[in-house]
Parts: C-alpha cells; structure tokens; sequence
C-alpha cells in the first residue's frame, strides 16, 4: 500500500502533479491518491478527483485509487506523503492583501511584504493542525508542503510539530531548466549551487560538465538573456550589478532591488480595466480552468494550467517523493532545517539549498558563509519569518508588528502600525489564535 | 612623559575635549597637546592652539604644551593616544553628501546611507595612513577614533593595521543621561545594556541601583518623554512598537524605522531660505564660533558650542583615555572589536557595547544574541558597512555598488548606480583608490 | 531584612565565612544567617551556630541573628542569598571515592575523575532541591554554589532549574595572591585573566599596573617559585611545558599534566601508617576543629583551620555576595553560563572566568578561543561534565558510562564499567535515580 | 590526455591501485601512469613499473603509458591527479617510533601517538613541497593523499597551500563492507553516516534499504560479530560501551578505549622472537611482495597484498578520482575542509564525513553537533593534529611539546619531554625545519 494524502486537493494545480505521478508510475506506484479538502470546496474537488480518475484511466493505472475526503483524520491514516497545497481564505484573501499592500504603497506578493504576512499568520495555525494529525496518524509520513510562504510555514511546521517535513518551490528548477537552456546544454549536464531562503535564493555557482561557467552565465544574463518567470515581471538585471554580485538572483530578488519599478508595474495592473493583481488574475485562469476540467472528454492535463505560474512543480515534488521513497539520495535543492549548512543562520531555520534527498529526509551539503550583501537580506528576511512564526503560532501582536517592521517591503513605523491593524480585521475570520488578546 | 596627538586639532570640537582634559587633570597629567592639521588648516588649527593655552593657563596649568604640527610623524612620534576626529574634504563635503542623498530623494546622513558610505570612501584611506604611522612611531598608542561614520572607520582601523585602536560617540552616554534624567535618578545609579554598531546601538537593559525599570523607562518614553538629541528630530517613538520591541533604540534608528517623516523634514530644511541641511547649519554656527574662539579674552568652552551637536563627547573622551591611562577597568559603551560578544557577528566585526576598558584596551562583555528584529538590521548594516570597508581600501566599485545596495537607506539598483557615479565624481579628489580601476 | 541561608551550615567552613561577613559589615549588613543542615548534622551546627553567635557578639553584632534549621523551606523563605556548601554522604563518601580510585590505579579527587564523578552523582539531586525551593520561596535570592564538584553542580542547576546560581571557587583568588606575592606587589595592583572550567582554569595574561608580564611570571615559576595550594601536592611546573604553553594553569592541572607522579603520591599517603587520603586527612583535621569551635571560650575562627585547605574561600564569597548586594560591578572570577565569552563552548555551558558581578548576576567578559591545547582537554572535560550531568539527573546508566570514559583520568572501558558498578553500589543509599532503572 | 602522477610510486600498494585503474578504465580513461620515487627506491619502482606494464598488457590496454620519474617537477607537469602515497624514512622510520612509544609504555601507532606524531613532522614538509609544485605545474590537479597520518597531512596542506587536496582512507569502506555483511545485503543498499576524524571516525547511524537499522547492528556486534581489520587486534567493543554510545567506531578507536589490552598485545608482539610491530611485520610482508612482483610471469595483483592491510585503497581512491573525473556527484566517505559541516570544528580543520564528490571537489554535508562523548574526543585530537601542523610546519619546539601532551596516548609532562627529544633526536635527518632552531 503507497497513499499519498493530497491536503487542498481542489486545487488547479493537482492535473499537474497527477500527470508528474502518471509519468514516473514506475519509480512511484502509487495505490491510493487521498484529495482532501474543505466542505466549500466540494464541487472543486469533486472535478479535480473525476479528472485524475480520466487521466489514470487512460493510462492504463485502473488499480490506483483516487479518494475524496472532508476529514483530514480519514485522508492522513496511513499516507506514506502528505502534501499540502492548501489555500486559507482562497484567492480572494490573496487578493485582498494585494489590494492592502498597493494602497499603502507598497508590494504585497503572496510570499513577501504585507502579503506574505498575511498569508502566513493564516496558515500557519492550519498546517500545524495537519502536522498534529500526521504525527499520531501517519508518524513515518513526510509532509511535503508547496503551500506558500513556503519557507515559512515549512519552519513552522518543522519547529513547532515533531512531524518531518520537507518544502518544495519551483523557483530552483526553473532557474536550473533556464541557465542550461542559456548555456544550450541537457539540464543533467549542468549543475547549480544555490543558497539563501524560500524566494530569496541565489545561484552562487553554475558548472557545466564540472566546469565552473558561472561568469559565462553571468555574462549571457548581462547581454539581455533574461532570468524570469511566468508571474514575475520580466526587468532585466542590471549588468553592473550581476557582476558586482557574481551570482545569480533568483526572480523574486527583483521585490528587494527592483522596488520602484516592481512597484509601477503592479499599481499599472491593478488599475481598474487593466488585468488586476496576480491573484484577481489567477481567479479568471483558474475559473477557465475548472471549466476546462470539468469536461468529461479531458484525460490529460490542459495547456492553459502553464499560465498559472507553477511550471515544473509537479517536476520537483514527484522528484523528491521519488528520492525519499526509493531512498535515491538525489541531490535536490528543497527547503529544510539548516542544521550549520549556511553559516550564521540558526540550525532550526529552514533554508532553502542542494540537499541529499534519502528515505531519512533531506540533508543540506554545508554551503559556508553567504557573501556580505546576501547574508546581510537573508538575515533581515530570516528575523521577518521568526517574527511571524512567533506572530502565527502565538497570536502575538507585538512580534506581528515587529515580523512586519522587519519585512524591508513595509518599512517604517506609521505604515506598519497601520497595516496590522487592517489585516487582523480583514482577516479576522481565519485568524482566531489573535481573538483571545 | 604623557604627550596626546590630536588628529584634526583644528576642530571646533577641540575647546569641548581642552575642558574634558582640564576638568580631570589630576586623572590626566597631560604633558603635551599635539595639535595636527592639514595646511587648509592652519588658520584654525592656530586659532585653537592659542584657545587652548589660554584655557590651560587660567586654569593654572602652564605646564602642559600645547603644540601645532603640519606632518603627522612630528604629532605621533612618542603620543600616548593619537585621537582622530578629521574631516576630509570639510563641511563642504559633506554637505555635498546631503543634498545628493535628498537629489534622489534619499537621506544621507553622514553615518549612514549615500552619506555615510561616501563620508567612509573619503576617511578610510586617510585613517589608515594615520594608522600606519602609529605602528611605526608610537606602536604602544591607543588610536581613540571620533571620525564618523565612527563605526565603519574604527573596523577600517582595526582589520587592515595593527595599530591598537577604540572608536567613541556620544550618543551612549546622552541617553544615559537622559534615561537617568527621566527616572530623576543620578546617572550613576543607572546601568543600562547597550548591544549593536554604532549610531545602530539599542540599550536591552535599564537598571536603578540593580533593578530592572526597563519596562518603567518603555512607560515613560511611550507617555510622551522623549530621547533624542540636538541633531535628530524630535520625532517620539510610537508607543506600540517601543513596548513590542521591549528596548530603547538609539535617536538614529529614526531614520530607518520613521524614514518618511525624518526625510520630509530634512527636504523641508533643505528648501531655499530654509536652515538648510546639517551640515550646512553647522557650517555657520562653526563660523561663529571660530569667531568666538579667535577673541584673545576668551579662556573657556562657550556655551554656543553645546549647538554643535557633541555634548558629552569630551565626557566619553576622556573616561576612555582616563580608564586606559590608569587601568581602571571601567565599564563603558565604546566600538572595538566583537571578539563574541554578540553572536552571529564575526569576530573582526567592530560592535558598540559594554566594554571593560583598562590598560591592554576594551573588553567587550559577552552579550549572547540579539532578538530577530534587531539581528537583522545589525546584519543588514554590517554588511553595508564591510562592503564600504572592501570598496574604500580596495577602490573596488564592484564592493562600492554592493555596499550602496545594502544599506537600507538607498535601496534598488537604478538608484544605488546613479549615486555611485555621483559620489565617485563628486569626490575624485578625495577618493585615489578608485582612480586606477 | 537582609537574610542569608547557608545550606550545609555545620560545615567546617562556616567560620572562615562567618569571619568574612564580620569584616565586611560595613557592605554587608545582613540581618540573619540561618543555618540548615540535616538531622544528622544537628550537633555540628549548633556548634557552628554558637561559635557563630559568639564571634557576632565579641564584634558588637548582636543585632545579626544566627539561626538554626532543619527545614530547608523555613531557612530559604525570605532569604536574598542561598549559600550551598554541602556533602552529601560526608566525608565517608569522599574518602571512598578516593579509595575506590586507588584501588584501579587512579586519581579520584572531589572534583574530577571518578571522585567528581561519584560526588557529583550524589550531590546533583540535592542541589537541585534547593533550587526548586528557592524558585518558590525565594525567586530573586542567588544560590551561591561552594559545593563541589562546583563547576558540574552550577551547570545543573543552571540548566534544570530557573533560580540564579554562580558558582565560586577559591582557586583563582589564591593563584591571583600568589602571583602578586611572585611579583612582589599589592594584589589589587596586579589583574589576572582567567578561562576555562572549574579546577581547569589556565591564567592567560598577567598585568601589572596594566603592563603585560606574563613572561615574567612564567620565568619566575620556571626559576623555581612554585604555584600551588595547601591540598594539592607541590610538584614544580616543568619550564619547557610552561613557555611553550605561555600561560599558567591552576593547581589541578597537574592531575591531567602530571598524572604518574600524583597518582605514585596519593598512593604513597594512603599506605596503612601514613596521613591517609585527602579526605581522611580532613576527617582529622575536622574532628580537631570541632573540638576547637566547641570551646565556648572561642570567639574566632581558629587559624588551625587554615589546614582545611579553604583558604580565600569567605574572601570570593563576600566578594560576590558583596558585588551583587551593592551592584558593584566588580571584576571577579566565578562559575558561570558562558553565553559566548569562551568560543566553542554551549552557551549553556557554565564555565569559569573573569565576570562584571552586579545586581543581575555575573557577565562573563569575552574571550574569544582557547588555543588548540587548552581547547582540546576543556572540550574533554567539559563533555565528561554534560555527560555526568545528565546520569544525575535522569539516573541514567548509558551517559554515566559514557561520562567516565570521558574523563581522561578513568580511560579505558574496562575500568569504567567496573567501576560504574562499585560507585552505584557504594552509593546506592544517595543515588535514587538510579533505582527506578 | 589524462594523465595521474603517483607519487611514492614505488609502493607495495600501487598494484593494487593499478588493478583498480585496469577494473574501471571505462569510467576512467588514463592515458599515463607516472610512478615518482626517490633514488633510494629506484629498484622497487622499476619492479612495480614493470608489473604495472605487464598488468595492463594483459588487459589489453597496451595504450596506456606507465612512466618511472625521480623529478617531481617532470611527473606533475600535465597531471589532471597527484595521488600521494609516499612514506618519508621508510618502514624503518616507522618501526622506530613503534619501538620508541613501547620503550616508554605508550601506542606509538604510524597516526595517533607519538608515532603519528614522529611520522606527521617527517611528511608535512615533503608534501607541502609536492603541493606548491602542483600549484605551478599543475594548479587544476586534484591531490588526492593516501600518506599516513592521512588527516593531518591532509590538513596541512589543505592550509598550507593552494592546491586541491582530499584524503583518502579505506576504514570507512572497510566498515561499509563489514557492516553489510553483518546484515547479509548488498552493500550498496546499506548506507552509513560517518562524522569524526581520520582513523577517530563513527558510524552515526546504519540504514538497509532506508530503514534505520542502526540499533540491529548494534545489537549484532554485542552479540559477538565483530568490526575489526586486518591490522588491527580483533577486541570485541563492550555491549554496555557500544549500547551507552549508539553509534560504531571505527577499530582504531581501540587504541583510545581499550588502551591497556592494545599495548599489551603490542608489547606481546614486539617481544623477540614474536612477530614483532606492525612496521616490522609488514617490512616482512613487503619483501615478500616485492619478490613476487619482480617475477616476470605475474601480471595480476597477488593475494599475498591483502595481508598488508590496505584492503579496498584501490576501491576508494578510484572511487574518488571517478567521481571527480566524470563529475558524478557521489555520496564517499572522504578527509577534506570542515566549512561548517561538524558544529565545534573551524571551518579549516580537515574531517572525515560523507561528502558529495564531483568535479568542484568534496562537499562535506551538515552534520550539527558530535553528542559530548564524541565531541570531547575529536577536540582533543584535532588540537594534537594542529598542533603538529604547527609545529611541523614551522620547526616548533613549544608546538611539538604540546601537540605530545595534547594526545591521550601520551599523556604526562615527563614523558613527553623524554619523547620529543627522542623522536627529534632520531629523526635530525629527516627534519631540517628543526635544526634552525
């Protein structure tokens, strides 16, 4: 028996990573896919689970069950994997902390700024209720969490339940599958160093065959190669900088040292007419897409899932699935406890690196020291995810307005004060851990 | 023999330190006051020479020499201290500093952000040339360094020669006597924690005669009690975050956690017909005093210098000098190196805390760690200030660019580059280090 | 009221402190010293408590009260200052440490090898009582740790319980007289840097009048002057082994140093005829001494005491005790947390060293790293410490073997195990935790 | 063009090396074997250049070129790896410090003692001088060194110079190999976690297929199974030792845990008429060899080598030079830079741990912290292992001292001294860095 729990299995993501476990069948076989959701949920749900059922079908996979639950206790009984794509508050909540952040002035993505904040303080509580069930349910599952800030709520989960659990991004393999596309080279023949955190990593070195290219790849993102992806602006880097940092930024870098124009950009979008914040984007896709996926002719995964953003994640979660089942020790670049990879970060914060993927987990290979300019943002964005960790888990609201004082998206003292007052009533609903202060 | 060299002895300051050296003569019997200066110098540094024999004669110190010197070995060879508080390029470059900062919309005080960075380009080289010959001529010298930004040029000090060297400012000592003024106590049954860089330094811990009145201290400055000091606007710190935060930040966190108020009021200075920038303000009340200082009746400190901004300063001056000198072990708040003492800093990182000074120099206590929000600006600011540090000793515009990008006063990348061209060009003649890249 | 419990008070000890606090009344103006013991002691401390009486009336004290106590409760309530000098099993217990060491061919001594080990076991439990009553009825009282081993039971209690503790020792106060005498200078003239453990302390600088004379100091033990206390034996330190280590290790080093030529001494005396070890030497020199104290014509301590071997014990008592009452700050040398001042080291490991001793407690000052040899044995002793800790603590019998092995005077496995099981079954009256297992 | 340079060529273990080469030539393509030896050991080179010859003739790889060089400078020049298996003073060398530790009671085997000592100051020198050559000749060349003391050669020049360098030893795939067969699985299903030092290293923890079964194999070396090698006294570990520990050492932990029955089966052996010390045995074993080898008709690796201890070299060192060759990524047990990979080690000492091995080198991965037992016996070693560094290195007396007294099995002040005069005495001809001094 091989269960694999799906927590937010309504999701518009879960064709993608059907189609990832239909296509490695042989390394993972699967007997029972378990899709949980919430009672409003249903209807979405219900399509996701008649879709994966046309999509195994048609695969000639009739043996692998596929499950619908409303009870968590029913669904994690027994799951090797528990993966959590789940959604606190859906996209309108997203969207509503989008449309915070631009009225104050300020970038409010779902991982960072304002937005991130709010997205973590509701979820957190909820994926520590799903840890707590894994623990007496499924004691030797791993969780593998997508759900986003995933770094932080990977710490969360990792330092607040005894649960193990591993996150995993996108972000990694995309660079990976661009850099060698730059270098015109097969992805396998080129390697990556990265460091840093969950949609703050960096590229420290690129080698091709073994040799270090990292300059040449350096130099082709100068020449106008861009480095971007699907929902992220693509602005190019600015030469003098990618030299004087001699490494590679991941997209979301662009928040911190691309603010001004990240910013006109996002305002530009939100303006009544014109497409709307990334999540009143993402509705109008995922709407076309559960019409998509509730025609009963549909048995594979539709093309228009690419403009949702999560290219490859099926790619890096049925990898390190695969890794830790098949006990591969793969060398994978996933977010996990520290544990001295990264000099200066505590050994309980999850860092986002290369690690050695087994049947024990996911071991970082010690990475050393970050450069000044990275270890000094990574800090200030560590002290962000702790404050809010403290924040989510506690109802704190002290540690709430110093998580978003110390987000270098919100910044000083009026504005902050300001924002945690409207999302704890934005969000009152979702956050019952503040109600009792 | 007991011979003080003061580097830059033609500064206004320099009456404020003559009454400090005068006031504790029976702890400093000071032999000679070598007065070092530039040639652009000579006028003041004359005008200050016959201040200074003046105060000493009325105060029956006839004994004491009081010397002017053009070349920096004459002034060093055989000092027991060799005090550093220069200016290169003057008022007037600074000055510059301000108003390219407010160009781009930007502070640029000169300790931090595009003033503080370009302040260090400038001084570094010349600290270290001054350094150098300290090794040489009187390698037993203690380098007591008030040049700011004091904290970047004392780490410049101590990483890159062997001279022995301590860094002073004032803004420790006026908060503990401002705290003491706020509990109605004598300042010296108050003790307070000081942890963090200078200008960046934040106290954890107030105690009366032993007892912890942190959260007493918190009380008063959110009921209205301000903590500031002559050259930082009077902005009072919001109460919530001042509880939240649980210490008492220095007056110059201002500028990075109130940025938007402290910027519109220096942009309102700077307006045409307005005081104007800092250092344009305290060019004319340097103006001023040189004429006071130049009259031939005038034999003590005038009340008019305490508008300069450097009240206390001969105060912590002379403590350190005086705890040196006599070996008495004292408790201060000075910049050395962190040896430690705050963990996650390295060793060579200079730090502002409580220090044990006695004849082999400061010993800072051991602190442990700094809370999340407090590490991450601490980190952040470090790293901007070894960036200054690599790109001031090493014209390395590569260091320059990351160094502007790390601080949190500037920002994004467009920004940061154009500041850099400004700064490298405002200041060619003061920055030859860059002239051969 | 100003009350000082000393639990164990019918310690011979007890007048030496009594004589320290009579010196220092003008510091330490206490109100109460009430002594605990237990039923078995009862003749002993009411000796005690009478002698005591009789030395405070002879010095016009008579408004200290001295009381008696079988009760720990009554004797902590209301106390500030909780003195814990005391020996679980005795004597007996100690000098069958000492003979269950010689009877392997090994050194046992009170606060190292299986001596330390055993008394430790012993003696973890008790303390740990204490603690747990002072937590409650004395929350702001500071436990000062006399009880050996002293450095392994502040640790403990530092680490299970939340009651202040320092631990203090008079090793350090005695190498600082002996070297002033070296030197021919007043003590306080002469400054001393301490690092390192409990009875593992080295001496890394010595100044005088601030200068560095370490050289001196170690050409001086090199010619022949010796550094040594009445208990340890007076083997002179080789001159090749004290310049290549350039720094003076305490007395008890030369267990570790010199372990053939103490070991062939220990069993030199303990020969039927001769003095006995260690503790029947003091079995006698106590029995003597309460004859002494018993003398109602008595109204001082006895100099026959100073044989005991305790000598400066009351001075670093009243030091700290004095240091914390009046918020002195004073530079002292006592068992603390180590909080980052000795690199390599836990935080939580307490260590000792040169402390700032104020109304919050000791600050270790920090020191940076070891060099390679102090840090290889302090590292050993320091795991022999942690692992003896936790065998006390959960009478746990793995982390007992594994902590005489650690300890490089037991060595090899054959001789931890049986000897693991003779201390278990000498000491099975004092060692419940053990029990249950 | 690939060419690998093998220094020390002369080596009774090169045939076994070259069997490895001729097993794997499809992964490793070599073009040019070139053997380097002194003069002295111009006819054992021959011999072994002849077998390789005739070695390769029979498996049909004609095109590789096997040259004999007395130049190092020749032999490096265009090499892509300098293995290093060179022995400085020979076997005679070694059997004198066997003979010297047992003239004083003490282990003196050829990596820990005062023969790894005696060994370490005669080899540093002569490697650092191969590994400058390898930075001009050579710089991308990978030294992979198989000298004894493995670890500390290793880490000499790991800070002693610029070149690539990784040590190589075959205990921890010796045990890999022991503990598989213990379990009955291949053993490329069993995975170990090794952490420590060279030849002071632990299995940490045993997986079969992912499962942890570590406590199984425990629980079977209790139950009589043993771990030994050829070369080390088959002593079955303590049940109570290796439960308490929860991990397995590696067999040259005997000489630390079980010293007394090591020395006496060592003293037993060096009686006359016994077998004599392990040198002098293997010299034995090694005339043996080369007899065999100079018989023209051998063109296969004789069984005979396997007596002399070096099972499974070949299997480890080509498994090393393959990974880095065709950049596999391989998880191998390997002696490099610590950067952070064992919590309480610099980032400079050089471990021994599982590392992924590719064509950028060994990446060690994170560990965390050694439990105390552990922790407190590799800081001692590694601070012997720096210590001789510097000593060797540098021709320091002092160091030498301390680097004696910092190793367990030596121990004592008068020991030390009598052996360092020894071992400098005997050894003047081998190291002129002392004669200076």
């Amino acid at each position: 028996m091989f269960k694999i729990a799906i927590i937010g299995g309504g999701s518009s993501y879960t064709p993608e990573l059907m189609e990832g476990i239909i296509n490695r069948y042989n390394q993972l076989p699967v007997t029972e896919l378990a899709l949980v959701d919430t009672e409003q949920g249903r209807n979405k749900v219900n399509i996701i689970a008649e879709l994966a059922r046309r999509m195994l079908d048609k695969n000639a996979l009739k043996q692998v069950k596929v499950s619908v639950h409303f009870s968590l206790d029913e669904a994690i009984t027994g799951a090797s994997f528990v993966l959590t794509q789940l959604r606190v508050g859906q996209l309108a909540a997203r969207a509503a902390d989008e449309r915070l952040g631009l009225k104050y002035g300020l970038l409010g993505q779902e991982t960072t700024g304002v937005g991130g904040f709010a997205k973590a303080l509701r979820t957190i509580p909820v994926l520590l209720d799903v840890a707590r069930k894994v623990e007496k349910l499924a004691p030797d599952a791993f969780i593998i969490n997508f759900t986003n800030p995933a770094g932080i709520v990977t710490e969360a989960v990792s330092r607040y339940s005894n649960a193990k659990v591993i996150g995993v991004c996108n972000v990694p393999v995309n660079m990976h599958h661009m850099i060698a596309d730059m270098l015109k080279a097969p992805w396998d023949e080129v390697n990556l160093r990265f460091a840093g955190l969950n949609h703050l990593v960096w590229v420290t070195q690129v080698t091709l065959r073994g040799q270090d290219v990292t300059d040449q790849v350096i130099s082709s993102l100068c020449d106008g190669e861009t480095l971007t992806m699907n929902n992220i602006k693509e602005l190019p880097w600015s030469p003098a900088f990618l030299r004087a940092l001699g490494a590679i930024p991941c997209p979301y870098h662009r928040y911190y040292w691309q603010t001004p124009e990240m910013l006109a950009e996002e305002q530009k979008k939100a303006k009544v007419g014109n497409e709307g914040t990334r999540a009143e984007q993402v509705m109008k896709v995922e709407a076309e897409l559960f019409k998509l996926y509730a025609n009963p002719q549909l048995a594979h995964k539709p093309e228009q899932l690419s403009f949702r953003g999560g290219a490859y994640y099926s790619e890096v979660a049925v990898e390190v699935i695969s890794s830790i089942y098949n006990n591969s020790g793969k060398n994978l670049v996933v977010n996990c406890r520290n544990n001295g990879a990264i000099q200066g970060l505590p050994d309980s914060a999850v860092v986002e690196t290369n690690c050695i993927v087994d049947a024990q987990g996911a071991h970082p290979i010690a990475f050393g020291s970050l450069p000044p300019l990275m270890n000094g943002l990574t800090q200030q964005i560590k002290a962000f995810e702790q404050l809010t960790i403290e924040a989510a888990v506690h109802g704190d609201r002290h540690q709430a307005l110093l998580a978003l004082l110390g987000n270098p998206l919100v910044g000083d003292i009026t504005r902050a004060e300001a924002l945690l007052d409207e999302v704890l009533t934005l969000n009152k609903a979702y956050l019952p851990q503040f109600s009792s202060h």
